[in-house]
């Protein structure tokens, strides 16, 4: 059934697809934009749009996660980025953005000591705003430090790294168990990143409420060589998602898809191969609001010794249209209320993300998330 | 038949084309280009090329619409463009290419009423002139605009959204009953854009007399993921039109490709797979008589909150060869005629439009449309 | 047996290849260079090397044609381009290169009147310098100019359009028959281009002793939309050889690839794919000798209505490693002989064309070019 | 079993893959970095790391060959570079970099005469130190200089052409019969470059303790059409490998790659694909180690008649995002140790090398190298 093709004598590969190789086929009768529904549950929690931001402090400053509640979106915090570190954010980050071509300042502020009651103390502001609260933890120091933030307020745990497993195996050391850590936990467990069927099934199992597919990395095909095939392996993780189903007589595991969607059509494919959110990262820092004042980078690239991921200037998607300087000047005065829900004067999907959703599903005949995974697709 | 890979486990795509993928092969006796007749005829309408020009500003001011008839094509006028809401064009437009970057000029223009009046005194100036006449409207506001059209002299009716369906399904709402609505109109109607045959062949049963394919905008894909492959699609819409054909006994109804479509063999390639007539959109803007005055972009970039379209320099896609500056600057003094039927200094096809196609279909051996639609098809 | 895609539904496409998805696969004990030969028979004439200048007054000046047939090659004349127009050809190609973005002059230069005398004076000129002379007629005026190159010394005939047939059909007029026309000549004529298997064999069955395979034009993609993929369609005009050899009990028609061959790699793959000579264009325009001194241009880029190719600077393939202006500078002081067999200083295959063919052979275990058109191939 | 194409009538091609299609698919349970071992085994020698350098002086000064061994790999030195022809190896050097765009002086550096007498203090120089000696020298000349770089204290000899086989044939010449020569040694020997199977086959049945796929240079495509598909090739070659192994009963040959390997994830795909161990070659020039000083460029390059390959600057792979002047500047100020080992503050897998192959097996759940040439590919 899967695709193998072999690549030399006795060696085989799998054909797997990106999602820029797909495109959505519109056949039944189109809808009304205002008919379609977007309304994400999970757990406990309910949420207006399927959109979750990437766990960079890139992003997520205080207003920021506030704002994206407010939006209808979930916002993640990252345990262990600078928040817990430096008192003063805004300096911390001016000082990354200084010389963006240099990961060694990211790696810098990241070596300073986690200061867990500056993380609390902030972690605490967002909650007092009312919007739901999610914090990232590393599979690392999730035992050490998932007490600290659930006690601040964490309503919802995100256990994320590039890749992970659900038992890591590591000679003399005392890896994290996933699932008996999770059965320890009362709030819901979103993990990953994960990039194949088999892994996701044993997340699954170790009773993860959500599942990260992906590395959330643009840069991890050229470190390790795992290049995430983000629509092959969205549609693998549903099938687990699926069999999981199955298995467990009706517990439902949502599937997020964390890379290569930069725009309001990727998110749309992603869920047309089978995601029920997704994690957004560069185009978030279009918003005022972002944390990154003109730039992103992801999480992992404050790494101290094995950096993945560049500090890119925000709006360089558009470089072959406009003349980046310009654009990224005009973008970082956007509100991320444009972003997300126009109005827009951007032909290329980087504003109203959720208007380009919606009216993606209505051309195509659906009207809420779960039925448009079943649109039909077309590859080139 | 159909070609479908499995992109992940348990989700196919149809493997599909796109027009450059594409190329003619020609094994028969070649022929005279002085003998290729490229004849449309369409309804009651004989047109010497089967071109149309896509209904945007960017083109239509009357006098390239008039021009546009009497260089032996169609040109389309945008009911709800600028004609109705600017009575001075010129200025209007001369606002939107002050600051080309940003489309929110165009989208404030496009926010200005309707004067029904100002649009029917501009109709009729075409119409005065004796070349055919064809405004486009919306399906959202067909109903209240058709008759008025119409009345100032219409004579073919496009009624053309980015993608269309033949019954649009919306809660609470009135949206168009496209067949019943066609019924009661006393002149042929062109429908469109459509990206499947499942659609294409109920907007026939609507009685369309024309069905276009493809979004006429270049970055749908970037912003709802339907990217439309214009090979397969037109190939797709053109077996609904032989099944059609056959259903009915006889109804013929013609198949116009909308997208993608930039040089004579962009032309001959379409017409190969399967069209009858093709809607051409930035090569056209290359003529003196075109109202962008150097800039293209298609009627859907003025939208006020969705945006589809960018607003491009004419002479764009000569970008690697020559300087786009000066190319641009040498292009805007040509005329419409120059533009379709050369004498040409341009190597790239996109001069003498009609001599490069009727060229491609002599060296094929074919001396009519409909016959050129059986040639021989090479892909990469 | 041949590989059909259905790219829409009922509508089929060959899927074929390019020169560069093709590359040489060695897996025979290699051989030294030294061992090599590269003869190349046809019909009375003998050459030390399969190398053919494309018929371009941007290569041939009589200076040039001199030394190509010095260097074991074989120089084509263009009856029809500023040789029998412009007594200064210099002056001539002086203007065509004072402007290369606009291709007017050009058109305008070959718009003089065809002075017969002044044509045959330089063609006389090469006859007497004893290297084997061949002269390129279009189909069109083939009837008229063959008996006056003849007559100053032609020894090899070329009939070349960008494609052409053996049959030309038009209403009303007198189009060439080729084989009866051949037939009343006394020298090789060589035929082309061509850009499938049943014209070659046509043009084979004419009585032609050679066929040109693609059209010689690399911009013939945008204008008619036929892109001759080269490696199917010399393996395909490879095959009509075998067939009509087969056929006629023994007579052997050469082929002749001309299209997208700029490096040493390029002629090997020609030939490994069926060709047994190939028409060299831009990169013999490095040469001191060529007349474009510093530019290229096929010779259908001078055509009145509908020219077809660009004035291109040498060098420009050049253009991503060094900078184009520097080389071009660099190159046009170099001689044929350093084109064709070095010394070289250059590691892109632009130079030693020969000694890079030898290579090529050597490498893979072949000594001589009959035998190497069975290589191993691989595509990507 | 292979892939084959019918790339035009009756000539077939097989379908083949670049190491930049495939990427690695984790499946297993993930792994510690910590408890990935890189250990090499080759003959009596042991490397911590399988990494080895290209034989050419942009690398191989006497102090990189050192530091090479030092961290853990082994360098080779060029035994017909400039060591042995300039006693002023920096001010060669420093002539070669003046020009970059020309190779004309890399070219007169390497026709110097051969001075055996300083080719071997400088050997016994790297001796001295305690490191693993290898040395390069071509089939030509390997009968003559093999006794004097084994004589100064090569204790591996590496006897490696762009692409060689067993047993070359030349007309009237005494080529170097490798099975004869290998046998009257002392010391392993590692041959190459290959391309296929069969040459493999008849290296490792010549007694070669190592055979070399793939040409170390990244222009061979453009000279001679070899363009070896490194993924196909390398699993091909391992085909031979264990057929070999069966064959003798036990005899383990080591595969080494040398072609478009780049990045540590390329390190782990060649080994993925089935390498023992990697020839890295432009991303080693980063360390101020190196002999280039901010320049790279193969062996090959200095070839008299016929130069494969460029002098590039350090750092041109980064283009896309940083500027390369800057880049490159601050590339050389690197240690090897730096770009072996770390700590890197590049997220594109250039820096910490080690680090990064480690990683890539323990995301994939490997902690040796033989295992992890098992490990899921994926291609696009």
């Amino acid at each position: 059934m899967r695709d193998y093709v072999e690549i030399g004598i006795g060696r085989e590969a799998r054909r797997t697809y990106d999602l820029d190789q797909v495109s959505l086929v519109p056949t039944r009768r189109t809808r009304s934009s205002k008919d379609v529904d977007t309304t994400w549950h999970i757990d406990a929690y309910t949420f207006d749009t399927p959109l979750v931001s990437h766990p960079t402090d890139a992003l997520a400053t205080p207003e920021f996660i506030i704002e994206m509640g407010k939006q209808g979106g979930l916002g993640v915090i990252n345990a262990e980025g600078l928040w817990g570190r430096h008192r003063d954010l805004e300096g911390a980050i001016a000082q990354v953005t200084s010389n963006p071509q240099d990961l060694s300042n990211l790696q810098q502020l990241h070596a300073a000591e986690l200061n867990e009651e500056l993380l609390s103390e902030r972690i605490s502001q967002v909650r007092d705003s009312g919007v739901t609260v999610a914090v990232r933890v590393s599979p690392q120091r999730a035992r050490e430090l998932a007490p600290v933030v659930i006690k601040a307020g964490a309503e919802i745990l995100f256990i994320q790294g590039t890749l992970i497993s659900a038992e890591h195996v590591q000679q003399g050391g005392q890896p994290l168990n996933l699932k008996e850590f999770i059965g320890t936990l009362d709030i819901p467990v979103i993990a990953g990143g994960v990039a194949d069927y088999t892994t996701a099934l044993h997340l699954m199992r170790a009773g993860a409420a959500g599942v990260i597919v992906g590395s959330g990395v643009n840069t991890n095909a050229e470190t390790v060589g795992i290049d995430v095939p983000m629509a092959t392996t969205i549609a693998d993780v549903a099938a687990a998602r699926r069999d999981y189903l199955d298995e467990t007589g009706g517990r439902y595991v949502h599937l997020l898809a964390d890379g290569d969607i930069h725009t309001s059509a990727d998110i749309a494919k992603a869920i047309a191969c089978g995601a029920d959110g997704v994690v957004l990262g560069p185009v978030l820092a279009q918003a005022a609001e972002a944390g990154g004042k003109g730039y992103y980078w992801p999480s992992t690239a404050g790494h101290p010794r094995f950096p993945r991921g560049i500090i890119e200037p925000v709006g360089s998607a558009l470089a072959e249209v406009y003349t980046p300087a310009s654009a990224a000047a005009a973008r970082v005065e956007l509100s991320l209320e444009v972003v997300l829900h126009g109005p827009s004067n951007d032909p290329l999907g980087q504003l109203n993300l959720v208007g380009g959703l919606k009216r993606a599903m209505a051309k195509c005949g659906y009207t809420d998330l779960k039925s448009f995974q079943k649109v039909g697709l077309a590859i080139r």
